[in-house]
């Protein structure tokens, strides 16, 4: 079987590679370069320079010689989805989806699945998330991902699809659970990156870990999701796993405004998408619009959008009123 | 007020040096020369040999001098409480007792509050935890903790006395889920940190946290906690602060038998109690009486107890049935 991937960024090369073992794979970029660079010399010079790729893998920067494929995986940037996907959606009619992107359209407010939807495909939507940096899955370290369809059937294929000695794949019906819990754990993981750049410790950097796991829940659950899948892998599990690492491109920058580098240098010095800025402003926006209280989101927000000093939000997070836990 | 701690341990003199800003506090030691070195010193040599405490601080040798307070401060470790606190039971009755330590009693598979139940005793009791590094406190790196009491007037009197600019403390009435969490977490930790000493990588480490929060939740709900507290800071908080985190006693030790020690060159190195250990197999043992299947428990079980090599366990809990996620 031949599987598509639209993108060739990290996330996609090891997913790729994954696939590869037992699949063909044709992976689109925009970039010729990027295509002649991993048709011809295997290679995904940009993610892993060092790294040989399966042959099985080619590349293509013709967005239509994927729709051969049944099976299509999405891994570009939330921002870029609808954009990309508006030229080709008939093409997807009748096309398993599986989604790897992680965000809130910040336009719209729109999860993943919702944006597919006003695409009006008709495709058979999963979405594929948990912790897992690509930098680990390339290594074939051990790592445990849930994949979420309306359609069972749908998920206990891609479960198949994916699961191998070292990728442990669970299956879950909640797909805006796992939407929310993956968009928004890059929100906190640049607040946890802040708190390590002010130097605060682990015990603080856990504390904004369980507070904010309780946010989540709050925004995921008013939104109709379950909360076991928010206290499961692609919420607690993928928030651990991008708050703790230096993988993290959203835990990177949020350390650089945490030490006092502006949003820009920040930005500029981390140089890829830092999908948890906009993501932070859409989730604030509408949790407002929905009455909703995130004060840890809402902290986040000040020092992104209105230039607020992190040291304050430390202490405007301590100092809220006392309360029991729940 | 001056407020009595049994004990004098780094959590027990972090807590102190908390209690000692607006109040006295009259620490156990059991060793003449500790007592001495705090009281002349003003100094925890074991712990803390850099750190003056404050002077409001003050230690005896003598565990009845502590009744003369009507708040009392459990800091000892749990295999200890119920022989140290046997002698003094009659003493006990009508004080406020506040739990710091965490585990389970593997004589008679009991927490913390159960063995002063049986005591007989009728303090009135309350348990505090969280996410909290001794270290970090004393630094005052701000920290969120919980106080549970079935009286709920206890646990805000409790939150009363420790809130402070870095001390964030929320109430709760579920005492069963915080001592829970903080007992399970030990054993989670020693074996992520056993993951760790494999030379495994993030994802399997969130992997492990996460399906440990599960197993947690599972052996919690069926001892009537409530979820929630597992969710919360006592649960993911504790577990995340000691499983990412080099202070962390039975991390440590996890690590090193992950890199090959026996366990007993892994308690030697670590020279402290590792509270972990006695917890697995109080843990493995009451959950298989009671029909729980805790996966990940029993394989930490066999490496500690059965001599299983650390790399087959991991095999084990990737190659289980594929199943959905709850």
């Amino acid at each position: 079987m031949e599987i598509s991937i639209i993108g060739a960024g990290s996330w996609a090369s090891a997913i790729a590679c994954v696939l590869a073992e037992n699949n063909k794979v044709l992976m689109y970029a925009r970039n010729e370069k990027d295509v002649n660079n991993i048709n011809n010399k295997h290679i995904n010079k940009k993610y892993f320079p060092n790294k040989l790729l399966n042959k099985n893998i080619r590349a293509t920067d013709n967005i239509e010689d994927l729709f051969r494929n049944k099976i299509l995986i999405n891994a570009i940037p939330t921002q870029a989805i609808r954009e990309v996907l508006e030229g080709v959606k008939e093409k997807l009619s009748n096309k398993i989806l599986i989604n790897l992107s992680k965000g809130i359209e910040i336009k719209t407010y729109k999860r993943i699945s919702e944006i597919i939807e006003e695409l009006n495909s008709k495709c058979q939507y999963a979405v594929l998330s948990g912790p897992s940096h690509a930098e680990e899955v390339i290594d074939k370290m051990p790592t445990a991902l849930v994949c979420a369809s309306k359609n069972q059937k749908i998920a206990l294929n891609v479960q198949d699809l994916f699961t191998c000695d070292y990728l442990r794949v669970y299956t879950s019906d909640d797909v805006i659970g796992v939407e929310i819990g993956g968009a928004i754990k890059n929100v906190l993981a640049f607040g946890i990156g802040m708190a390590t750049g002010l130097k605060f410790g682990d015990n603080t950097k856990a504390a904004i870990m369980t507070r904010g796991i309780f946010e989540m829940n709050k925004f995921a659950i008013s939104h109709g999701a379950s909360s076991k899948t928010i206290n499961g892998l692609c919420g607690i599990g993928d928030l651990i796993v991008t708050a703790t690492s230096n993988h993290s491109r959203n835990n990177r920058c949020g350390i650089l405004v945490g030490k006092g580098y502006s949003l820009d240098e920040a930005m500029n010095e981390v140089k890829t998408v830092v999908e948890g800025i906009p993501t932070t402003r859409a989730l604030y926006e509408l949790s407002n619009k929905e009455g909703l209280d995130l004060p840890i989101t809402t902290e986040i927000y000040r020092v992104l959008y209105e230039g607020q000093d992190p040291s304050i939000s430390v202490k405007n997070l301590m100092n809220r009123d006392k309360k029991s836990e729940y």
